[in-house]
């Protein structure tokens, strides 16, 4: 893995990456269809154990392209606005950035799978259903749109980098 | 291109999806470093006449990965909030998302640089600079990091698909 260039914007705080996946909600699984064909496609997902898991119809492009080649970029960002500066070529975006590669490999056991899905009922619809998620569930159902179970895949990162450039109070357009 | 598999959620309202393109700020370039080494990173971009701008540094990894492949897709997203359901593999996100397939080609023209820099700078920084940016700043330029021009691409799509899952009132998660 060669080394960021721009230096300067690393941001190295662990737990501040953690916090950052943790709480964002939507990230970008990029993918290699060929060699000159990238394919991408913006998904949910939640960070568990220091790992990237989605989920989806098992029968979609995703899937694919995936099992031919599972390796993959992940990334998630947020803009924080744009920081000003009096010559034009100086104005930034206030940013923090997460790159992840690695695999995205399908969890085939069911338990695993339940306590993903669980995790991602938990985090985008937070109290909403009264009782866990029965593997028995997740075992049994098949999508009315292509009869098939739900895919879940783990992303574990080989490498993980994140870039940041801070807000700068003062200075950050409109503000 | 193969057509989308979950056909119900192709939006194809043309005036919608440039609003969007427009409206939205980050989207994220996905490229193909090797056949099997996916490289994503999320950037600012402008559309404008119906293609994708992004400028950048000019020695950074991206433009290394595009001189030698230049095929990218090119995603911007929008999550709007999770419609629930009282079945939990029925909760669903409602977003709107466009994925572009292109080539990104470096602007070399330095007055089409120019403009696509004062697009920029007019989405980015709306009436910050009262003065247009002068093709002679463009052309001089030479950043302090690396000591080269700043690098504009352009996207022109070959193929742009969007996909929407709307917000549906009266079931959204805390809605």
């Amino acid at each position: 893995m060669e080394p960021i260039r721009y230096t300067q914007r690393i941001c190295k705080d662990k737990d501040k990456i953690t916090r950052f996946l943790t709480e964002k909600r939507v990230g970008t699984i990029s993918m290699c269809e060929t060699a000159d064909k990238p394919y991408a496609v913006p998904v949910n997902y939640v960070y568990w154990h220091d790992k990237i898991y989605i989920h989806g119809l098992g029968s979609g492009k995703k899937n694919k392209v995936l099992a031919a080649n599972p390796a993959v970029c992940f990334t998630v960002y947020e803009e924080f606005g744009t920081v000003t500066d009096p010559v034009p070529a100086k104005c930034d975006t206030a940013y923090l950035s997460v790159v992840i590669f690695g695999k995205a490999v399908p969890v085939q056991d069911v338990n695993e799978k339940t306590q993903v899905l669980d995790r991602i009922l938990e985090k985008f619809v937070p109290g909403f259903f009264k009782t866990p998620l029965p593997s028995q569930f997740v075992k049994q159902y098949r999508s009315l749109f292509d009869n098939k179970a739900v895919a879940v895949y783990c992303i574990k990162p080989d490498v993980l980098t994140a870039k940041e450039n801070p807000i700068d109070m003062g200075h950050m357009f409109g503000g």
